[in-house]
């Protein structure tokens, strides 16, 4: 056995995303990309940041924060973070909360918990391709999650037993998703509680884009929903919500968090524990204070940015897509959907597009658990200036006009 | 279904620590502690980290500092631990160190790679409680490592084909062991290579202590012995080793790596990719300058504190325990192992303590992943004084004399 095959144990689980092989070419300096979706690093609050590390090594907690800590988080930090669901009509309490780095590492540890292989998880058609890599290492089949359609819990359930497994969990991004920037309706939501209390599973609802609406009526979360049904007992509920500082304060940090029934966070605790001992100290003492002194403020800065940002995009593709050509409007978050004519491959558009436009973006069958989708891009707005948008999205525009013929 | 099964789908795979629930008790005053087992708060280099966080997030690094970042981690940092690996015998370059969350990461991550239900992870009894901890999420058996023993691999190859599973690999802790203290001899780490040849497995070097000698030689690391029979190719090379800043430079910040051939790497490159993205961005760069800067100086002064506090267990040892009790003489690290005759139980024997003499330490059954070893006690001199190690000691003497009635 060569150490190829001793090392390629799981490789099969595991392959590497177009969308790390696209990020590489960023670094050309003349691309305009609208393919990253990360956020602007401009709008990072660097001075809120520079005081809370400074106090955090200089006092008394110093010693904290370079120590290791327990694997539930840095106490303070939860506190806040329950406060924060309080608002959005979650009955938590700090107890409610586990610390993770990142909410990514939160869909990696709700796979470990729930998925055996050949269990089903139901996903968002297309949904976020980092929940596909962090589930596909515990190897389930995906069926699609439609919670409006006619397909009732049975029906999903005698799915995922004819493949042999069962199905474990409904995983959705319910606000500004990546990738297609939708939010899902109040009565979609409704639903998805409904068909997971008649199949008896989970629901992971990813909250990561929530606090960047720009626009509408805030819709609550399936959590506050669930909990509204059962008296307030969040201890009753099903739902683990995940969130995340990603979006608002810094991604560098690694800081995210799971609000669930106690159960729940038991066992990821645990998890937790055997897997990376705790979330850094440091970093969640310094996010704890700049979220306390800074967070509406800052949200409100990032906010007004993006929502220019998503409007001279929507007014670019207004004017420069030509007939047949769809898209989202978001309500929030830093993408836009772009659904082109059956006749046209996003994988073929953009290496042409690299090539004679010199503009970036990811085509849209990556995030199909099913590969389906070909006709699909993603579009975010949320690194570049009105300017660029503009110049973007109207080279775009006479690419897919010529690839049309129009 | 109640929700309680619904969220135990795992449960089995997962248990509290009994470590956890015994440092909870470390809060109370009265109490000497020789049961942590972490670093001195007070040897942390907090001037270097707060020159070193300002530093980062002061300049031109600051965006990229609290940014996503690499999985691979960042770079200034693996080219200053591939010159560190190349000190020891290591022929390493950047690519072939990945930076992860703690040794902790890299133990999850490897028992992910490798193990699936039912199979073999050969280990030592006893051995570090949280690879233990790491491993039990995939489900393995476990079988004794005894390098100079006269198993062939031939018969580890059999026990876990007759368990249902196939051997994956070999874990050993080579320096001043956490909990044992104990040192792997060069003769049993070259006959750990020649079983993984024979066996056709991986070995994981644990070497979270490598850079806290006291005295005495160096024993070249497993994959430097493995290297060197190789002419140097670490390509070759079917040992992982894996290092950590959490002994050394601050645990809180969750900075370790692994160090192995290229298809190690990438493999567990996808795996971080879909866990977690990467370890904390602004930690990486904060752990690398101070690297840079201090390490060695670092290393020197915490060498030294930790040697006098060895040195005044091992007198008090000398001076007060009874005969029929044995302990390790550690050349370096945070532990003793103590051996009292097999009619004490180190259980017991830590509930009498804390009662009547407020001495905690860790019994060391936990350790053994049978079980056994009920009449062992692990000791750590790291976090107290040497006058508080002398008093301690001097009263657990006398409660294990009046429990052999001497």
């Amino acid at each position: 056995m060569s150490l190829q095959e001793i090392f390629a144990t799981r490789a099969t689980r595991m392959k590497a995303s177009e969308i790390r092989e696209l990020l590489k070419l960023l670094d050309q300096p003349d691309i305009i990309s609208f393919a990253g979706g990360i956020p602007d690093p401009d709008l990072f609050p660097k001075a809120a940041f520079q005081d809370a590390f400074a106090e955090a090594l200089n006092g008394p907690m110093a010693a904290q924060g370079l120590q290791y800590s327990t694997s539930e988080g840095h106490k303070p930090l939860r506190v806040w973070i329950a406060a924060q669901m309080q608002a959005i009509g979650i009955p938590a309490t700090p107890d409610n909360i586990l610390i993770t780095s990142g909410s990514q590492q939160a869909l990696d540890y709700l796979g470990k918990l729930f998925l055996s292989p050949g269990d089903t998880a139901l996903v968002g058609w297309p949904t976020y391709l980092g929940a596909l890599g962090a589930f596909n290492a515990y190897e389930p089949r995906y069926d699609k999650l439609d919670p409006l359609s006619n397909r009732s819990g049975a029906d999903y359930t005698a799915a995922a037993k004819d493949a042999g497994g069962a199905a474990k969990f409904a995983y959705l991004s319910v606000d500004f998703a990546n990738p297609t920037g939708a939010t899902v309706s109040r009565a979609a939501r409704e639903r998805v509680i409904d068909l997971a209390e008649e199949m008896e599973i989970a629901v992971i609802e990813d909250a990561a884009y929530q606090s960047l609406r720009f626009d509408g009526d805030p819709i609550p979360p399936i959590l506050a929903l669930e909990a509204a049904r059962k008296g307030g007992d969040l201890e009753a509920c099903r739902t683990i919500y995940c969130g995340s500082f990603s979006k608002t304060l810094s991604p560098g940090l690694r800081v995210g968090w799971v609000c669930a029934a106690m159960p729940v966070i038991s066992q990821l605790v645990l998890m937790k524990q055997a897997a990376d001992l705790h979330s850094a100290t440091l970093n969640q003492i310094a996010i704890s204070s700049v979220a306390e002194q800074h967070f509406e403020s800052h949200i409100d800065t990032i906010r007004s940015a993006y929502r220019a940002r998503r409007d001279a995009m929507l007014a670019a593709l207004e004017a420069h897509m030509p007939k047949g050509v769809s898209w989202t409007k978001p309500e929030g978050g830093m993408f836009i959907w772009v659904t082109l004519p059956d006749t046209l491959d996003g994988a073929e558009l953009l290496k042409q597009s690299l090539e004679s436009e010199r503009v970036a973006f990811v085509p849209g069958h990556a995030f199909f658990a099913d590969g389906s989708g070909r006709n699909t891009l993603r579009l975010s707005y949320s690194t570049s200036t009105e300017d660029k948008i503009a110049e973007g999205i109207e080279r775009l525009g006479q690419l897919i006009s010529r690839a049309l013929n129009v």
